[in-house]
């Protein structure tokens, strides 16, 4: 009961058994999210999609979470609440909104503000991201992708080998992820970046202060060739001193089919949080890997429903009431989906 | 059945006896906007929320406020519908949308505009809203406040002392809840503004006709001293004649607690439309009264959810269906909702 | 159940026996879209309704049909998906999309886009139009109105006289609907267009090839003198060759009640696929026909509803199903609309 009207803020709210009974209950949404069946557990509820930094992605995941639990949706969409234009602080906004819906998603582009918006208000909130802030459903969803497709539970993930490859120092959903591992035990982090674009040291120590292995490398081959999962961002070229050392790093990070072949053990899982940039030159993993099964970006992106239906189902707390309106779906759901 | 199948567009509308219908429903759909039940009335039901001007508060309460009945809302959020920027009229506009949905709420940036497009349609229109002109809904709100934070039926606020404080001569809100207030009787009207921003003197004339005491003066103080409500608007500042002008006032016309302490009656109702201004310098409602619990502007906004479920109800004549599909909501609701 | 999990892309798809599975679809779903009965086959499932190009109309349209079958709607209303811009292809946006919603409607700027985003999801996707390329369902429902209105199966449409007028040339709508009169027999086409605006050729023969009768005109009056259909289109004039070539071409292909009334034969149907321009000088379609009762364009308008009903019930495999969970409405519909 732990979840039940809280906020989710931040994934230092986690314990190691939080994450399992967010898993469990994650699972049990799993032909829910396939559509084999459907409920109408949060019949009447109203979740208030607030994103006042466009991320369509998102909004939709989280939107689509809600739906598929029988709630209904209102959305804003806008770069600016128009009424914050006026003045209004982030108190009133929260304390007036929670007079209209049941729980609310926010997402900002202002580090903080979105803690702010929670501490006012009446009902749960759950973090769409803030800006350089944390976005903490993203790194939930990561952790639940690496066990199932490893397919071991959180606590036979000891000794798990992941290289982080690409911006570690901005790339705010490596730096969730980083932090969700060190929960687990003697984990192996490689951490793939060039000089510039390193893992703050702050989060090198604490990992390693938990017992975890941290090592680094400026070399993509010899950092990916002896992990269980491969995590990718995007390089963002903005961030170096100049553009021939953007350049010079960039073609050095991208994940090619060759490059797996070559240098990553068989089964080595390939994830990013999306959006992969697949503009020429970009291609932080290449589009001739798509049609390789360990390819798990996408399968990563769908894990977003069920974790994100736990989540609304645990800070509601009805996750237990869930099977009792369920039915099969009867319309048509290809096999691709259904069979997940 | 009065409002069965009428257009919402006008707080002229509204006799006495129309109040006390309203309120009476809006009082039936409490438990609903408190969460301790939900109802399916509208189950198939369809709003189009058409916002041609954003108002995110407005339009998620009126979205929230059919959600609620069990409908289901088509929103649109842009400036511009696309189709009229091509030149196509409100009269086509009003008639296609009237095709889709089966009843329209409407904001729109020009006065008389949702007149006109709900004289083309063929099912009810609410308005939202229509520029410098009315936002009828609001002031009905107002006027049900009033009524729940005094405890009186609408026949027992005969003497009635409200003080008006701010830009009497532009606030649309202001304007309205005069009007609306005028149906009562021997009410006694404060009228606290700059001499810049008077209420204009037809509305002041036609209380008066109507047996209203009508007092005015430019100081906060004597006029907020002897009052049973307070109702507070922004003070917009470009509209004086020069920024030192703007700066002699806005002191002036900003509430906080001491003064509050000082120079209210114990008791005394705290409202404002919404959104206050928390900007250093405009601040109307100081931030320190927020735990003062004669502030009611929150509780205020909540109540557009049972008002607005109930024109709703009325305008689609289901309002003696609501308790038919009535259900004890079973997601967490946090104590200071529910026991609304 | 040829369109279970179809895609629906473009006119070309469509066999005359197709048409005839759909349009008798699109009459058992009348009820619903007039508000005598509702239904709920769709509860739990969910439409991703992506315009990426402002669209309002065939938005609420689309919508709003998914909303009469008890579905819920993810609605995209943005110029750009937020993730497109920082590099992501139409691949990932579609692979990724798919694992959020059950059937797609996707409205994009860019011509061929919809059919290269259908080509990488896994779950139907209906084209809401891509720029210059097709908009399907805007032919299919002009098919169905000329049917309705006409009282006419399809198969009883031989020899069917109906004249195109406007902007031949750039009308997209005009050339799929061509093309699917060409599915029928002894259609005789009259082209009414400025010679900067005629059909293209290829159009043009390939009707003749199938059997049909095609004249052209530059005269208004003449063209539309003999017809059992009149289909008007915007006049663009920024497609003229200069200033006072559009003057000149304006003012004769405006249709008004005097030319209605002095040219057409009585019971001559009134076809437009809207917006129509209502600004002076533009007028294809003078407000003076308002209370035309042939004027079928609102009528056409509302067959939106039907027509995708049916479509959405189509390709997810339900149409055998709607009846199972129908009752009926009710709330307040105008006689207007019920009787439709």
């Amino acid at each position: 009961m732990l979840f039940k009207g809280s906020h989710i803020l931040s994934i230092d709210q986690f314990s190691l058994r939080d994450l399992q009974t967010l898993f469990t209950v994650s699972e049990r949404m799993e032909p829910y999210a396939a559509r084999r069946k459907m409920t109408r557990v949060l019949e009447g509820a109203i979740l208030g999609n607030l994103f006042f930094e466009p991320s369509t992605r998102s909004r939709i995941s989280f939107g689509a979470a809600f739906d598929r639990l029988g709630g209904s949706v209102r959305d804003t969409t806008g770069f600016q609440f128009s009424s914050m234009a006026k003045g209004e602080s982030l108190y009133d906004t929260s304390r007036v909104v929670s007079g209209y819906v049941d729980v609310i998603v926010m997402r900002h582009p202002t580090i903080g503000s979105v803690r702010e918006f929670a501490a006012a208000t009446r009902i749960p909130v759950i973090s769409g991201g803030d800006g350089a802030g944390e976005h903490p459903t993203q790194a939930l969803l990561d952790l639940y992708t690496i066990r199932k497709e490893l397919k071991r539970e959180l606590n036979e993930l000891r000794g798990l080998k992941i290289a982080m490859v690409g911006d570690l120092k901005f790339g705010r959903t490596v730096h969730s992820l980083i932090k969700l591992l060190s929960l687990l035990e003697e984990v192996h982090f490689t951490l793939v970046a060039p000089l510039e674009l390193q893992l703050p040291a702050d989060l090198v120590e604490s990992a390693r202060e938990r017992g975890h292995n941290v090592s680094a490398t400026t070399n993509l081959h010899e950092g990916i060739s002896d992990v269980d999962v491969i995590y990718t961002t995007r390089l963002q070229q903005e961030r170096f001193t100049s553009e021939a050392e953007a350049e010079k790093f960039r073609g050095s990070y991208s994940i090619t089919a060759a490059i797996y072949a070559s240098f990553c053990k068989p089964g080595t899982v390939l994830m990013h949080p999306l959006p992969r940039d697949s503009r020429t030159g970009a291609m932080e993993l290449h589009d001739d890997l798509n049609s390789n099964p360990q390819l798990a970006i996408f399968r990563q992106a769908d894990n977003g429903i069920p974790v994100r239906m736990a989540l609304f189902a645990l800070v509601l707390g009805v996750e237990h009431r869930v099977e009792e309106t369920a039915r099969d779906v009867s319309w048509y759901v290809p096999e691709s989906i259904n069979m997940n």
